[in-house]
This record gives structure tokens, sequence and C-alpha cells, in this order.
């Protein structure tokens, strides 16, 4: 299966070549794969900011322990979650839904009472841990995504999430950050993890079988 | 990108044909995309639980809205985050990678040292919520991987975890269940979502760019 290989390929690369800019068609298709990716009841509960401008990255750097791939790679895409699950958030995506598909559904409109009921009314932290949740389906594909197209990324966690909602403005728009995705192409010579073995636990200390 | 494709082909299987099982090795391959997924400082905080076991899953299925894909497909992936980061389970990590690459690293040993400092002592709710957010990072790649595999999969929140952790006994091993995904093929003369369009916001409601 290709996408083994393209998982043993990436790397979370930690030297990046500045002269080289990965072409935009490319960056479009990392970020549809996380628009694509599923998320629980459809809701896509978050958004990618892209950020190209050098002034911006270097600011994140530096609430960000300077991992210098933020601005040595060329584009950096942040993934912020919805702070909270709203009615007017809930019933955007389901009047969006029947929209797109030009009708209505009984069942589907009891599911968005059920949701409405539901998740308004919970603790906002609750709501976003589990918008949080969704967002990692989608960073996640985009790393897929981005070692489908031959582009390097760096997924960090590593940084101030409240220091870049603040130079983002992204608290005015109900999201926070939960992940950083840095994108450019290795720099083999100075990445020390660029030729060391990838590691990950053995399948029998990872999965079990219940037959 | 034949990625997007099949992030287009598949959706969350509403019926499964009870007539037909997934191969063995296919699953593998499913499972193995999870294991080779990236996680936060490659620590792998989740495991997957495959049951085939009918009447297992017949009992988790009574505990999740009696969603029926989990009896109709041939196989019943669960995620389950460990419930805390603890020295022991950080130190098996730092030392299997020291193992297998055969040699200590001064800077790698330094950021052990972080960790031990850091997690262990913190509340076990944020540290769960953290390990979580992988496990969603390693369960979209399962998902990803089921569609090149041309199997289909329902994700799943909408149970309760801990009656499955209670079936599967993942307390006493220090899991929590977080997701679940049925693998199976669809029977679409009974799945109403089958032939409907895939709903997503639309890419300038889902991306900034800020250049």
């Amino acid at each position: 299966m290709p996408l083994l290989d393209k998982l043993n390929w990436r790397y979370a690369t930690k030297k990046m070549d500045p002269a080289k800019a990965v072409a935009q068609d490319k960056v479009e298709r990392i970020v549809e794969a996380a628009r694509l990716a599923p998320t629980s009841s459809g809701l896509q509960p978050f958004e990618v900011i892209v950020v190209t401008n050098p002034a911006l990255r270097a600011r994140i750097q530096a609430v960000a322990w300077n991992q210098a791939q933020i601005t040595e790679g060329s584009h950096l895409l942040v993934f912020a979650a919805w702070d909270n699950y709203t009615a007017e958030r809930i019933n955007a995506m389901f009047d969006y839904t029947n929209q797109v598909r030009g009708f209505t559904n009984e069942g589907w409109e009891a599911y968005r009472q059920k949701l409405l009921a539901a998740y308004p009314g919970r603790d906002p932290q609750v709501n976003f841990e589990h918008a949080a949740r969704q967002a990692y389906i989608g960073f996640g594909a985009s790393v897929i995504a981005a070692a489908f197209e031959g582009v390097d990324a760096t997924p960090m966690e590593g940084f101030d999430p409240a220091a870049v909602d603040e130079i983002l403005g992204l608290q005015a728009r109900g999201l926070k950050s939960v992940t950083l995705l840095p994108l450019g192409y290795r720099q083999e010579s100075g990445d020390w993890l660029a030729k060391l073995q990838k590691v990950r636990r053995p399948r029998e200390q990872f999965v079990t079988e219940m037959n």
C-alpha cells in the first residue's frame, strides 16, 4: 500500500532548506486533505491558517521554543480548533448540508436537535477538547498529504498556544491553536534526525487481538 | 494525489454486508498505518484492540447506541489511549529508541529528562487528553488506510467508553477507549448515506491565508 511507504518516508524534519519553497498547488492539496478528513458529526470544528508572512512566522518561532523550521520552511500551517460548540455553529453546518444536498430529512433534523441539546450547554473546555481531537484527524491527514507530495513537514505541539492565538488574532474568531505544521524541504546536512531509523513500538506491544 | 481520491471515496458507512469479511492482510495494513503514524515526542500513547469475537462485539454494540456496523462488519478496531503518562512509560520508549538505534545521545537524554519532569506530575486527565489527541492521529491514519484498501469503515465516537473499557478489560492495562472503527464492506441497498454527496465547508470558510 502506497500509504505505508509514505508513512515510512516521512519524519519530523529538524532542518529545512530556506532556499526551497513548496509550490502553491502542493500546499493546496495538503490543506485539502485536512478539509476532506472525517470529523465527529461532520462538524469540522477547526480551521487551518496558512502563514507565509515572514514577520508573523518569526514572531511565532519566538513562542515555539525557537524551532527554526517555522521560518526555514516556506509555509506554516496552524491548526486551530473551535473554542466551543455553539448553536450557531451547529446550525450552520446542518443548514449547509441541507443546502448542498437539496433536501431536508427527518432523521438528520432529529440528529441536529440531539446535538443542540447536548453540546452548547456543556463546559466549553469539554467542547474545545472534543474539537481539538477532530483537528488532530485533519492535522494527521495533512501530515500524510505532505508525504504524498514529497514535501517535508514537522508536526509541532511545542509552542505557547495563547501567544500564537494572540499573534494571529484567533481568539476573536473563536479559535484556539492546537498544532503547527511547517512545510518545506529537508536540509539533510544539518538535520540530526534525517538519517536515523524510525522507531515505533513493535506490533505485539501495540496491537491486541480478541478473537 | 491518490490520497484525495481516497478521502473522497470513503464515507462513514451506515450499513455493512455481514456476508463479507475483510481479509486479514488488509486489516494488518490498516493497523500498521496507525502504528506508523506520528505522535508527540514519538511516545505512541495508545494501542489498538482488534476485536473479531462476535459475543464481545455484540456487547460493545449494546453500549454504542446499538450501531449495527459493529457486528455487521468483520473486524472492530478499538483505539485506546494511555490513561496517564508515567515515568515507566516514558522511559520504556526512550530506552527502546536507544536500543533500536544502538547508541545514546546527550540531546535525546536531556529531552527524556524534560518529559520526565513535565508529564508524570501533571493532572492525569490532562495527560489522558493529550494522549487521546495522539490516538486520533493514528485513528485518522487507519481510516485513510482502510480507504486505500477499498475497505469500508465507520469512525465512531458514539459509545460509552467506560462500558467498553469494562468489556475489554482496558482499565487494568492503563488504557481508555476513545474511538471505534468497524471494518467491513458497504451494503448500499440499506445505507441511507451511501449515495449522498459528501459535505464539507467550502475552502474559503476553512482556510485563511496570512501572506
